[in-house]
């Protein structure tokens, strides 16, 4: 489909998307302090992603936000295509409504930030949002008729952690996609879990780790006998699964008992363990919120029923640190293309400044994201050695020698070899991002 | 230009963009709790843009979020315009560096939330950011060289209000873009300063209350005389401020004094009082950061200097309540173009389901926002009020009558007249939004 562009647009490139590297604010640097044991959290640091404000707790900066966003839009889009509504809930909870669940006392959920108000009364920061969109949905749900509804968010949660490691995989103050589902019973519930099972495999096929990440068996809950995770295979995961030889079979540690295994007729040799990060959760909640807040609908004959509830997780700045952990090597970062910051690292050796400045604004106009370090103070060496440390999936250089045979090379940032390419070689590769 | 778009963003209706009124899943209210007495949140609320949590805490429902989305974005292209670049700081303070510039103690900033980290200490929950970013600026600042920079976030900041008013104008969690500025000198400051209140007049200007949104004097700090705000004129404000004929010399009270106006060559009695909404403050502040947090950058000649700052506000969701207030009617919600959740509310009347199912694909194909309710059950008249209360900015109505004259109808939410309009006269006025 052809269609016309409006003119706010044509020129995408004329803010965050094209930059030049003299006027992004960050720096980079060489090393970084030595509490920061994580690789994830120094290489995101040294590469001025992020701030570190506290321990587990960080600033994002402008490339670290991009990285944030890009993921963030993969999982948007997948929420939406089936069929979930974004909302925005808020940090500040209820005491009353988590009192009615059981869960305000922090002996039962021991990571509550809480908080005195002013006008007297506690509050806690949400580590969590079942109870809130629980009881908003009594408001938006009366019959059969309003149902199923699929209600997610993209919310900053607090963990009051004894501990924060693992740079920005476990943090005290954390980026979730948090989805809720409402059905009339068990078989709707089901049929909308399994299709989430299938939206998630999308998400991580997109973020370029679809063929380390299993869906694997975790403990459940009152309303089923599983719950279900999704496990990176990293070796900085925190979590140990034990997978079968053809990887059909995933368990979490907490699962891989002799019993368990029995029911799914296997047995423990049929299994090795692998260090693995965890990058979602899914939970049938069943009546588990619904029945002590009152969501309730009509049935067709005019009868009542409990509403039955699921709840769909993705920590998007923890798959930040967990895409770190994975892709990046001796060198400094590595991202996939869909959540890369930019697309290009542009660099010009020698006295090309007017071309390198044309080729820069050529990419641009095709909406090419492009970082361009254009600083005049900066050696070649350090600029080769940045674009390595950022990450950007394609280096390009304009050197004299280059333009000799009316070409610019380009390097991907996980190749080892140059090609030398005339600029319209170069266009054809670039594929534009939307 | 004319550019090829791919595939994932053909249909760009397929999610949240166009939708059934069926599949939403928030309902509209004829009643809100009579404790909710400002009219923009009764309105927010009944039509389902928000939902209340406690008293100066509210949820943005999917309707709400996309009237959030759509400042945001408009205040986004502004702040890059002007150099602007994004990050995204944290909630959670450190103690420390508020009590550098003595602002940790709850006796110098009474709107404190504070809560106790499980680890041991205080944090706080950040009402404003200069602490943080200040001290983050040290490590990227550095030489002459690296100035001026400006940063600038999207950021839920609390504030421990004793009394939560005005409904989302004033609130305890709220989310604000604030900018902040870095220069090497007065000079440098001010000359960025101005591009800024021209940026903040854009701003205003594209969300429809440029006429009546003023820049005026307020009360200063250490490094100016005066500050900035910016304050629209709306009967539901919590200010006052005083205009001279021309509106040349807008006042805030605080700073309404015989002897500050004779600096301006004016007098009281040229002044009127005009209730008012701040929509907008700037700061020139100097050193009042930088110096104790140590903020410092080299110049040419090598000596150390303190860097000059300068902070912008503006509240995203207090806007979208001033904008309630000033554009929204007896029948319920208005939304100026830019901002809406959706350009269009497709009624159809009698037997068309047919035609208004093909026109509301046909609006969709072409990129036109559409809210389509299409619900069995409800009444004309129903959808007729809906219509009104959500204040999409066109209603367009397919009726046997106008089928019969080859026309649909056309409203505008402002208007009182419709008007009868082939559909290909209909595609004409409807402009896709970016």
């Amino acid at each position: 489909m052809w269609v016309r562009l409006p003119l706010a647009i044509q020129f995408i490139c004329d803010t965050m998307s094209c930059m030049k590297r003299s006027e992004l604010f960050t720096k980079t640097f060489k090393n970084v302090s030595g509490e920061e044991t994580s690789r994830n959290a120094q290489l995101l640091l040294r590469a001025g992603y992020i701030h570190k404000e506290l321990a587990g707790v960080y600033t994002y900066l402008p490339l670290g936000l991009k990285v944030l966003e890009n993921i963030k839009k993969i999982i948007r889009e997948e929420m939406n295509a089936v069929g979930g509504q974004e909302a925005l809930m808020t940090t500040l909870q209820n005491k009353e409504l988590w009192e009615t669940t059981n869960r305000w006392d922090s002996k039962k959920m021991d990571i509550w930030f809480k908080t005195d108000l002013a006008a007297g009364g506690q509050l806690g920061l949400a580590p969590t949002h079942e109870e809130p969109i629980t009881a908003m949905m009594t408001q938006h749900i009366a019959s059969y008729k309003d149902l199923p509804r699929y209600v997610y968010q993209f919310q900053t949660k607090f963990r009051n952690e004894l501990r924060a490691k693992s740079g920005v995989m476990r943090t005290r103050e954390f980026l979730m996609k948090d989805m809720y589902s409402f059905s009339k019973d068990k078989a709707q519930h089901e049929e909308f879990y399994e299709k989430t099972i299938k939206a998630y495999h999308k998400v991580y096929e997109r973020l370029g780790i679809g063929d380390i990440t299993y869906k694997t068996f975790a403990s459940g809950g009152v309303f089923s006998k599983y719950s279900h995770e999704f496990q990176t295979i990293c070796p900085a995961g925190e979590d140990v699964v034990y997978m079968n030889k053809d990887h059909s079979l995933v368990f979490n540690e907490e699962v891989f008992t002799d019993d368990i295994l029995a029911e799914f007729g296997a047995k423990k040799t049929d299994f090795a363990p692998e260090k693995a990060a965890e990058v979602g959760n899914i939970f049938s909640l069943g009546f588990k919120y619904a029945e002590p807040l009152g969501l309730e609908y009509s049935t067709k004959e005019d009868a009542k029923k409990t509403v039955y509830m699921g709840c769909y997780g993705i920590g998007v700045s923890r798959l930040m640190g967990v895409m770190v952990e994975i892709f990046a090597d001796e060198k400094g970062l590595v991202w996939a293309d869909n959540v890369a910051p930019f697309q290009v690292y542009l660099v010009g050796i020698g006295d090309v400044d007017k071309e390198v400045v044309e080729l820069y604004d050529e990419l641009t106009k095709k909406g090419v994201e492009v970082l361009f370090d254009d600083r005049a103070d900066a050696r070649t060496g350090e600029k080769m050695a940045d674009a390595d440390l950022l990450g950007v999936p394609y280096r390009v250089v304009v050197s004299e020698k280059s333009l000799a045979e009316g070409k610019v090379e380009l390097k991907k940032r996980t190749g080892s070899t140059p090609q030398l390419l005339t600029k319209s070689q170069l266009f054809d590769k670039m594929k534009v991002r939307c």
